[in-house]
């Protein structure tokens, strides 16, 4: 089940609601990684409170670990996890892509030794839909082949990139067949592919739509592409998909790269960014980024940002009255070099609080009609660097 | 400050209220350990939540990590931490003897290199009030050396450990000589030693008595000796310990080790266990502990403990009405397995939650005068095993 309204649209922004069969989602929305069940280092409750509406889960990493026959027993991921709200799950694809010279790709899907325990797998368009259901996300993705950006050095040729992105879409065909033969509830999203060819973005974009699928996802980019060269499909391929159904931007990207997605029509974003930037200390804030492992917060009494809301900058006060949290940069600087487990914890929950508010601030802005002039506003604060 | 009422007692043991600089502590009570300003892998928000009421610091890892630069510039360690309630402080004795050959003990004090940066360092008594003065902490300890239960396999003798516990009480009269000039408002607990010698123990205990000081501590135990050794100094000291003055037995132990101390009329407790036997998958419940990384726990869909009302096992309730947590061994066993950090996060809070639960019942059955018959029973559900 999936239901999309556009409620608003500013320029090629769009402000939307979605509904899935585990609530609502308004968008535009980043939704936090989960890749083994779990967002690293937040608790579940910790997610409610920031508003996260909308969780990733990994099909390849749970497929391998805990397995299939122990999500089945909880009824999938959401009982196993304790996750009530909607779950997006890739198909793997992009993982078995990432294992490099360690799969073989064919016609029929993705041969590739298990990192785990080196068991010999086949992840096919129909598996990676067998095991989404057994998942049961809101949000199936097809199984696609990543196009790489250059391999051992070399840029993908147009030919190579065509290749790719046309197996994508047989692949893409017989994941709704198989999605449909299994009864699956959910939604299936299509994925366009064509490397950085903008013409092979549109052939991919036209034929997916064809399939009438009730959402898409472009892929195949932050594969370790320029910047430029990513905003230029950005720019180009969202525009392209249907208007009246949702679209998502996959493995993107920076807060700025996420503005400039809204701007270009993009409703779904995620990224492990927030959570693994945290756990090196580096932090996200309204002006700018912080490296928190830098000496000169080795004194400092201040927030992160004090203009920020989350769990570590201002805290929060119990029922009984007690004040907890509101943590200077001496501490998280202390803790970081301790190697104290707190510190990726109240980082993660600040870079995360960071990404699900700035997108909180872009709805509103959408919402009162005023989306262009807060992107001015939002990219000179952060262009001005940290106090 | 300190005042200490004994509200109630049954056989030895004591239900007291213990009002420091910080707050009121009910005792008997558990005091969750944060050696380096951080509860291991812990939210503050949480401690407070799970009624901790006291925790403690460690004077000797604070020393080196942040400095005392630092925490002077938070105008103490409940400042740096971000922790309102009562704080303990060691007096660093304990760390400096445990690095073994690399220090060298002298009437003056302890010469040591610093594990951190390899700095020439000298912990005395006067060193120590001065750090724990900075940290201002509501209960300081006196600068003591902990007598160990054997050297290279060779038990302590009673000269050696008469020499020893010697040292220790000229310490402590040179701890409060310098509290005093420091004039500190807090209130320094002497530190019992005398190895495994009941006559030893009661020379110090006496000696130390004269010197009229706030509280007192058993020093020197859950040092490498066999259990039952531990249980006969425990069986000793308190009891020959000023009746109107709080007692606290250092570094220990066991749910059932805290019990037996409770009995024994202590009041104060401190241990990693709950915290490092967390990190390591092992958790306590009402009916005994659970290795979570044991397979069996692969797919079960039960809570560690099903009487236990933590957030592990029984989650919570959002205003909103979003339930999150109480999770399933099932998953914690599959945290465990991937090294992701909700696995310790979640033990954690669950190991302590246990301890200080228990002590919170300790405490009730105190007040109800049924203290002995809550003991058999909890000994029984303990060793029943957990199914």
């Amino acid at each position: 089940m999936l239901q999309f309204d556009l409620l608003r649209t500013e320029g090629a922004a769009r402000r939307g609601r979605l509904r899935l069969n585990h609530g609502v989602v308004e968008t535009p929305i980043f939704m936090p990684v989960g890749t083994y069940g779990t967002v690293k280092g937040v608790m579940p409750r910790d997610l409610h409170a920031m508003g996260a509406q909308i969780i990733l889960g990994n099909t390849f990493h749970l497929w391998l670990r805990p397995g299939l026959e122990v999500i089945r027993g909880f009824g999938g991921l959401h009982g196993f996890e304790g996750w009530t709200k909607p779950m997006l799950t890739d198909s793997g694809g992009f993982q078995v892509w990432s294992l490099g010279k360690m799969r073989k790709i064919s016609e029929e899907g993705v041969r590739f030794a298990s990192p785990v325990n080196g068991d010999r797998l086949l992840l096919t368009p129909e598996v990676s839909m067998q095991i989404q259901t057994v998942l049961d996300s809101d949000i199936v993705m097809q199984f696609d082949e990543c196009t790489p950006y250059e391999t051992d050095g070399v840029l993908t040729t147009e030919k190579q990139a065509r290749a790719s992105m046309a197996l994508s879409l047989r692949w893409a065909k017989r994941s709704q067949a198989e999605f449909a033969r299994l009864g699956n509830r959910n939604a299936l999203f299509g994925i366009v592919q064509g490397g950085m060819y903008e013409n092979l973005r549109e052939e991919s974009a036209a034929a997916l739509a064809e399939l009438d699928l009730p959402g898409y996802a472009i892929g195949g980019v932050s594969v370790g592409e320029p910047k430029d060269e990513m905003r230029r499909i950005v720019a180009h391929t969202p525009q392209r998909l249907p208007a009246h159904k949702p679209r998502y931007l996959m493995g993107v990207g920076t807060p700025e790269d996420l503005v400039e997605g809204v701007a270009q029509g993009v409703d779904l974003f995620d990224c492990v960014m927030p959570t693994r930037n945290a756990r090196n200390g580096h932090l996200f804030t309204r002006f700018g980024d912080l490296k928190i492992r830098n000496a000169r917060h080795k004194t400092d009494p201040r927030p992160i940002d004090p203009s920020c809301r989350c769990q570590a900058c201002a805290g929060s006060t119990a029922a009984d009255g007690t004040v907890s949290g509101g943590f200077s940069r001496a501490y998280l600087h202390h803790l970081d070099r301790c190697g104290e487990m707190l510190g990726p914890m109240l980082a993660s929950i600040h870079n995360l609080h960071f990404y699900l508010n700035l997108m909180r601030e872009i709805r509103e802005a959408l919402d009162a009609g005023r989306f262009a002039a807060w992107r001015v506003g939002f990219l000179a604060d952060r262009a001005r660097g940290v106090d």
